[in-house]
């Protein structure tokens, strides 16, 4: 039986009470939520055509999170008994830890579905509220349409707050190895929702294209298109669900992480001597453990004054609308940096002077810097107005192809950007902490601490996206947009627009949470596994080896992704050819398409395709681990996040590089609209879709959920089980990602055969 | 001042007559060679026009070799004056070590480009011969092409080791470090010659096609196309000097890499345990010193044999020319199989027993399985007859998007098989030495070595590839394939279709030799660098961020290149379209185009866009080793490496599957030529051109270069300099990387501006 190394400290009354103080603003955060919710609720659902429109977009929505859930639910409840019956090995049975693992991982995973669920079901019901509103108010459509998205901001930070707090509170010491559970309940959920949602938008984006697009020639959204509610549903399980249980779970992880790694400064000898002995060096850690969910408190108060401040305005000329949510973003992160400098300027103090150490305030800081400068690198290369866009615009000159390429190596330009800020953050934590091992690994949580303590704000922007993209879904497809003036018409135009900046800088903040998060498991893993003394030694052989799997898997994953889109693609092209060909009178608008059908076809095919790489990310580094050892598998993690960040932001980059360069077209640059310039634009946009909304996105929860398996068998791993145990699990394992690569093979685009 | 903490023993006399042996094998590699050049110069040349042709090839290719070294030249002299002043601080100066390593690495540049420059001037004197011998036999026109590719392998080899030999025989136990130098010259040469001739080759083939094809719809080596010359042209520089100069690269630097890690197993504890004291154990680590350099010679005779045995049949029906090659190779591998076994058998005897330790055997058994291992993985994906190409050739049906995403994602897919073979042969060797560190690291080394025991026939089968091709070419625009009969169109279509398959096979294994030779050079690394002790500790922050800059790299690189070959593409098209336009009658086929003019252009910006690049691959790794120790360059190394070869895998892989989907659609599938499915794949193809012949080759010297790099300042770096030497170096290398980016970002192809 192998104890962990790292102990919390007893808490203090002072800690008991923070913790109710935190307790107390994860409520708020609930409270809030349900407030702004009940707020948009009241308002207007709009005309009947409207209702009716949002009405199919809501069901196909809920009939997809529905068939999503069961198949996820029976996954989690199996994972759920093998994490009992795993540490009934490690943890005696009386110390509650292996019931109370399974439990936090069930309830992670609840409030990880719980934050997606709540955030789309108002995104679905505030999308015709706000193409009602945008009939009369620029301001009060603006102003819906954001306080909708906060909703599912409130309710990810609530959730996730709540529940570290309750573990914190009946676990007390034990507390760090049952929020690991918790963490992992949440990761496999964003897993499944990423990949299950990203399938889901990109093979029904792609199918209504190119049937409607390309061979009927009828414009985006148009009602006669089967596949255009799908579309229209995607945009929600993709891009709401699906990024709010991930985000929920680089805020949950990084919590996780700061706590292991505030702990584990006390494994640092030179930390101990540092305060002059033990006891005043576990009062100091003590301190470290409890000022990560500190700083969350104080993200929830930030969080809701900046979502507060989003303000728009009516008047003659309608506004900017990313200027308001410019000021809001801000407005949160002067608040949230004010409120942890207050924190430490309190708590944080050295025990022998009882002066503030501000080392903590300054690791947390460069989180917020971190933030600016990924928005900062994503806007440079992403955005109409700056050179790589610019340069892939005039490509359109020379064809799809030069297109392709300059878009490509952009984004891979980009990603080399991306890398080197990341680099910054963890080498300005060493500098910080003066090279101490344990406290910069610390300082690099603190760091995404700092990154995410904005959530609730970016998640808020984030949802905006998908609510004012289906408003403006809803105004066509309604019929409103005959009726309404030219105001309303740009009213929603302007939102939508506007919504597509929001989601691409959110999802380059999204890519830098999670391998920050990353990076801050992977140390805990070390911490954990006692490997500090000897380390991972990249130069052993068999560590060798690990990083190159490793770093192989982020290629398999998404290569598998990027299939499943066209394979499924494949089948909705099929599907609304065939209404066209059998429903008479669909071309001519006597007759409505079965939307439902289409959305059914990718709801199936989604659950299908989001098995095999879920086995790969769960399976493949638990037979890293027990063929090749505990260090080989740390070798594996490096090397997963490497290629995994190199990858995500490539993926997302490339594909926003190429959406906007067709905007660019489209806006009149070298022929607009129906030139041959356009055509190339069109085909690089559709090689980007799958690239930034599936592949790259679902990178994120990957590489979390594989160093959170690390953290999970780690305590297995150290217990050297002979080799005939060892066997069977790297047996299983590896039949078991077999079975993946098989599942994902045995359907081919290609079914006429050859 | 400090030691390297390797030492070579003392040689014997059994040892020095065994060099003496070494020696006289390269010997005969170069008197074969010279005897088969001798061979193919001795065939008629053909007709007037053909040698008119022939001869615009040969001149084009001579001014672009001419100012390539002229550039070079500069630049090696400056480096190897930096070397030397380098290590006047390291070593006495009456050492005679810092002026041997500046001599040797001049000499392993001239090594490098002289096996290039032989092979490459040969190739463009075979190429009308193997037209002219179409015309009566088929036999006669594979011999004198596979004898002429065979030219350029036995230089590349005799050079190899005849400059190994003799470092070997006058530095003795110093061999080592002069022996890194002859590697680094020999490498860097190769880096240039990769960028250089795969910026040359692409721009040239993209900017014929895209006016050509695209605008004048006029058929592929068509007179009438100004730069259809230098299409011709950069098919030599790129795949027959370029190939040659990097495959000389990994054949140098597997032999001093095995040499520093045959000296290096005396470091660990263990094996001078195992072999009973400081004596046996010196000597069986002299035996791993020399076994290494008579597995060269095995090489020697093995290609000879092999390439002799391949040999053509005239008949009524042409043969394959494809299975005389493959019987070559099996030929070659079997004989150079048997050659080691017996070294092993008479020379590689445990001290304590006398009985021969069959180990090495296996270890460098495990390198001609590899090979095979690789062969079958590229030609499974990039194979007309199996499943990727014949689904990316289906997916044309739906447009040149899901041609793209397929390919990619395939790609993809065979970059995750190589990396697991590679790690396979990685984990063989640990099994084999039964995890003793140093051993299993000297048998990644053999594994290298076995790999590329079979050069000088893997180098004949690549510099076939533009033989064949470009005797294809004369013969169409000699005009010969309006006289000739059937027979000889389709004997000269048939070695060209051929030279296809044979030089993606061997892009594949210049790859997996390129990931060994790098992997051995890590190895070394740490071993050379004292580190075994403590390791590259990536979990440490300094390390880590090390690996993530060191991931960064081949990204940037890459970027960088593929982005060179738009720009330089552009300025070909203008002048193509500039001579169309101002040279009266040249549509018509009355006037003859200005061919010189483009190939002066692409020289010379060939030459210009390889700065960048090349500075890069020296400067970051400096910045790194300075900046952030010597433990952060391992891990700089170690995420390079894994970086590079998935990268590299995924463009050479993704550019031979959009090829060969594009020759399934002309055989007719889905249309055929011209059809909407063709022009789908062309799309894939051109995408693909500067991936699979510039990006991804260059790829290769880069790794090297970056470790030899890393090898040579090590010396330095353990010398623990004061901060603001350290600062100083640092700040010279950015500043040396921003200019390098700075050159490669000012041109840019929307000259009009914007």
């Amino acid at each position: 039986m192998s104890e962990s190394t790292i102990v919390l400290p007893a808490l203090g009354l002072l800690e008991n009470n923070l913790l109710w103080f935190v307790f107390a603003s994860a409520l708020v955060a609930l409270l809030y939520g349900a407030f702004l919710a009940w707020k948009v609720l009241k308002e207007p659902e709009g005309s009947k055509e409207m209702i009716a429109v949002s009405q199919a977009i809501r069901e196909g929505s809920d009939a997809y999170l529905a068939r999503q859930f069961k198949v996820m639910g029976v996954f989690l409840v199996v994972l759920a008994v093998a994490l009992y019956l795993m540490y009934i090995r490690v943890y005696p049975v009386s110390s509650g830890l292996p019931l109370g693992i399974a439990v936090a991982f069930l309830l992670g995973s609840l409030a990880s579905a719980g934050a997606g669920f709540v955030g789309m079901s108002l995104a679905v019901r505030a999308n015709t509220r706000v193409a009602h509103a945008a009939l009369t108010s620029y301001k009060k459509a603006l102003e819906i349409a954001f306080q909708a998205g906060t909703v599912s901001g409130m309710f990810t930070v609530g959730f996730g707050l709540l529940g570290a707090t309750i573990i914190f509170m009946i676990f007390k010491q034990d507390a760090m190895k049952v929020l690991i559970g918790f963490g992992f309940g949440g990761s496999l959920v964003a897993l499944f929702m990423r990949i299950g949602g990203g399938i889901f938008t990109k093979a029904a984006d792609v199918g209504a294209d190119l049937v409607g697009k390309v061979e009927k020639n009828i414009p985006e959204d148009d009602p006669r298109n089967a596949a255009v509610i799908a579309d229209n549903v995607g945009d929600n399980v993709g891009d709401c669900a699906g990024m709010a249980a991930d985000v929920f779970e680089s805020y949950e992880v990084t919590l996780v992480a700061a706590i292991i790694l505030g702990a584990g400064v006390l494994l640092d000898n030179g930390f101990v001597t540092l305060y002059g002995g033990m006891a005043a060096a576990s009062a100091m850690a003590l301190k470290l453990i409890i000022y990560p969910l500190l700083v969350r408190a104080v993200g929830v108060f930030a969080s809701i004054i900046g979502t507060w401040s989003v303000r728009g305005r009516d008047g003659d000329e309608i506004g900017d609308p990313m200027k308001p949510i410019n000021v809001g973003f801000y407005v949160s992160a002067v608040t949230a940096t004010i409120g942890f400098g207050l924190v430490n300027f309190f708590y944080l103090k050295d025990p022998a002077t009882g002066n503030p150490d501000w080392r903590f305030f300054f690791a947390t800081l460069t989180g917020i810097i971190l933030a600016i400068v990924i928005e900062w690198i994503t806007n440079y290369f992403t955005h109409t107005e700056n050179r790589p866009v610019k340069d892939t615009a005039y490509s359109t000159k020379t064809g799809p192809a030069t297109v392709l390429l300059t878009g490509f190596a952009l984004a891979k330009e980009s990603s080399v950007w991306a890398i080197v800020a990341i680099a910054g953050t963890i080498f300005a934590s060493v500098a910080i902490f003066g090279g101490n091992v344990g406290l910069s690994a610390y300082g690099v949580a603190l760091a995404g601490l700092g990154l995410l303590t904005t959530t609730g704000f970016i998640l808020a922007e984030d949802t905006y996206g998908p609510i004012s993209d289906n408003a403006n879904g809803i105004f066509e497809m309604s019929g409103a947009n005959q009726g309404a003036g030219k105001k309303a018409q740009e009213i929603v135009t302007r939102l939508d627009a506007v919504g597509n900046t929001t989601k691409a800088l959110t999802k380059g903040f999204a890519i830098a949470t999670a391998v920050i998060a990353a990076i801050a498991l992977f140390r805990s893993f070390i911490a954990e596994g006692g490997l500090l003394a000897t380390g991972i030694q990249v130069d052993l052989p068999d560590v060798f080896v690990g990083l190159l799997i490793g770093g192989a898997v982020p290629f398999l994953f998404s290569s598998l992704l990027i299939n499943a889109v066209g394979r499924t693609a494949f089948f909705v092209v099929e599907e609304v050819r065939r209404q066209f060909r059998e429903i008479p009178g669909l071309m001519e608008g006597k007759n409505k398409p079965e939307y439902n059908k289409c959305v059914d076809i990718v709801t199936a095919a989604a659950q299908k395709e989001l098995i095999g790489p879920a086995l790969i990310s769960i399976f493949v580094p638990i037979a890293v681990g027990f063929g090749l050892g505990a260090a080989a598998l740390g070798g594996y993690l490096a090397g997963s996040i490497l290629v995994g960040q190199l990858l995500a932001v490539l993926l997302a980059n490339a594909g926003a590089i190429w959406d906007n360069a067709k905007k660019v077209v489209e806006l009149g640059a070298y022929g607009g609209k129906g030139s041959e310039a356009h055509k190339a634009a069109v085909i690089g946009d559709t090689v980007g879709d799958p690239f930034k909304d599936t592949a790259g996105p679902a990178l994120n929860p990957m590489i979390k959920v594989m160093n959170l398996v690390s953290l999970l068998v780690l305590p297995l791993l150290l217990m050297n089980f002979p080799l005939s145990v060892r066997s069977v699990i790297v047996g299983v394992s590896v039949a078991l990602v077999i079975l993946a690569l098989w599942l994902s093979k045995k359907e081919r685009i290609t079914t006429g055969g050859r």
